[in-house]
């Protein structure tokens, strides 16, 4: 009688683990630490003993779990090889099978965001698609392609790197990753602000921005309250985002995009400023493209995860 | 004894046809006219005929084919759904199904620029490779996406048209498809063109590209010529296609690049300005991604139709 999935997701301080039955429904939800001793060689057992632990006190057996599924923050190929995870001190191992030799149960990995995309497909924001593309507007910008109902991970575990896409090409200040003009640097959480900042610095007219400890939703509740500066700065905002979505769906043409992480919480209004731009710069076939909020929040990686198994 | 498939390249004058043993080695090949009368209503009874007529010349029975692929020049779904086709006249409708009705076998439908990438994967410029990105340099620019040895369609088709990727806010002329700043203006065989004649119009220097009916191949040569002005129209050209596919990579991340198309004759110096520019901008995971020429020209098409067929 195999009922259930377990769902994993892997982050650098809390690991997040969902049992879900194979409708798709939550049936519990609980947390461990991520331990980073010894580079990292502690996590994957954790995680075994704490799967083992939650069907020992359900009075489950291994026949009636399907399998585990695990989104970790890294490149994960198809074969489930992660290429190295920075925030765990992880270098390149197959990370299926390691999590698999300590369960003795079938186990599918796959990068974090890609995973969350594969979550929002089945239970979230894009529930009903199958071909859709997520963007985690957060402290930094991530993203996840699903294809035909799967997840596509991308040669080396790359697919849907979408902060990364060159967008300015009059930017002089470096992005994290090194480059200059990343999408990322100016849809994240941080890169609102800037737009914000930079604005408020070429432009002497009085806002309700010109605080200190400006935040994102700081920048978004002043478009709201239609502060003429913050108009300015959602403009540029969905210029940004619009534009480099637009590259995106000539890629690989989505049904829908599906826009979730903190930023996001701006809710429609979010959508409204990247639509417009997203229309005039999309190839005439992709200009009706769909937009939604992401649903699942922080859980989107435990669903994606749990929905690897089922394939 | 299924031994044999068909791919058929549906052109707007002309319709490829091959015959193909399962091995992927050509056995036959021909074309016959594309007659476009009564909204292009003869053209699958006309391909049908054709091949029906090359079976019984053969001595070839239903049974030894597996079945008959088509590439045609419009968006086509993974169902096999054509959303029109305007060089033939044609509206929406079920290309695979129509042609089947006409040869009572299998059928399998595509874009013709994602067919031909499945072409190139199978049996040409990344033979061996399962993730890959055909960008072809001709009178426009198409692509075709291939994922897990599949062609990427997208949900109305429209997966791959990097030719409509924004790659320049500068733009103050429109491409053919109404956009500003497609990559099409630049690196198209109309584009390189364009380049250059925006750069010798710009400098007064001598160079070899002043001249009436400046073609794509002129400009190519005089960069093999170290022609100063056409050395930077290489860099221009470079600049474009290596930010685009840098953006293409952070999206599906392939293996290799295969560049073919009547500019991608030009050869490997072509690859090596696109290159130089591509790892500038590509996030770091996807620098290392290959590129390659294409190999099999104008055959492409039929090799990736009768490809679609085999899986």
């Amino acid at each position: 009688m195999r009922r259930y999935c377990f769902g994993v997701d892997l982050g650098g301080t809390t690991v997040k683990l969902g049992l879900f039955d194979l409708d798709g429904d939550i049936v519990d939800k609980w947390e461990i630490p991520t331990v980073l001793d010894n580079a990292g060689t502690k996590i994957l057992p954790d995680i075994a003993r704490s799967i083992l632990q939650k069907m020992d006190a359900r009075g489950m057996d291994r026949e009636d779990v399907l399998g585990v599924g695990i989104g970790a923050p890294g490149p994960v190929d198809s074969e489930g090889t992660i290429y190295g995870a920075v925030n765990l001190g992880w270098g390149t191992f197959n990370l299926k099978k390691e999590l698999q030799s300590f369960l003795n149960m079938p186990v599918e990995g796959g990068n974090d965001a890609n995973v969350a995309a594969l979550g929002e497909m089945w239970q979230g924001g894009a529930r009903g698609y199958k071909d859709i593309v997520l963007v985690t507007l957060g402290t930094g910008v991530g993203g996840g392609v699903v294809v035909g109902g799967k997840m596509l991970p991308g040669a080396v575990g790359a697919a849907g790197e979408i902060g990364h896409m060159h967008v300015e090409d009059r930017e002089t200040e470096r992005c994290n990753c090194g480059n200059y003009g990343c999408l990322e640097q100016y849809v994240s959480a941080t890169g609102v602000v800037r737009l914000a900042r930079r604005k408020l610095a070429a432009d002497e007219r009085p806002s309700v921005m010109r605080r200190d400890g400006l935040s994102a939703k700081d920048v978004w509740d002043a478009v709201k309250a239609d502060d003429p500066l913050a108009l300015e700065v959602a403009e540029d905002f969905g210029w940004y985002l619009g534009k480099a979505l637009a590259g995106v769906a000539s890629v690989v043409n989505p049904e829908t995009f599906v826009i979730g992480g903190g930023v996001s919480k701006a809710g429609g209004i979010l959508l409204d400023y990247t639509q417009k731009y997203f229309r005039q710069y999309a190839f005439s076939a992709c200009r009706g493209t769909l937009f939604t909020l992401a649903r699942l929040g922080n859980d989107a990686g435990i669903y994606g995860a749990a929905r690897m198994v089922l394939d």
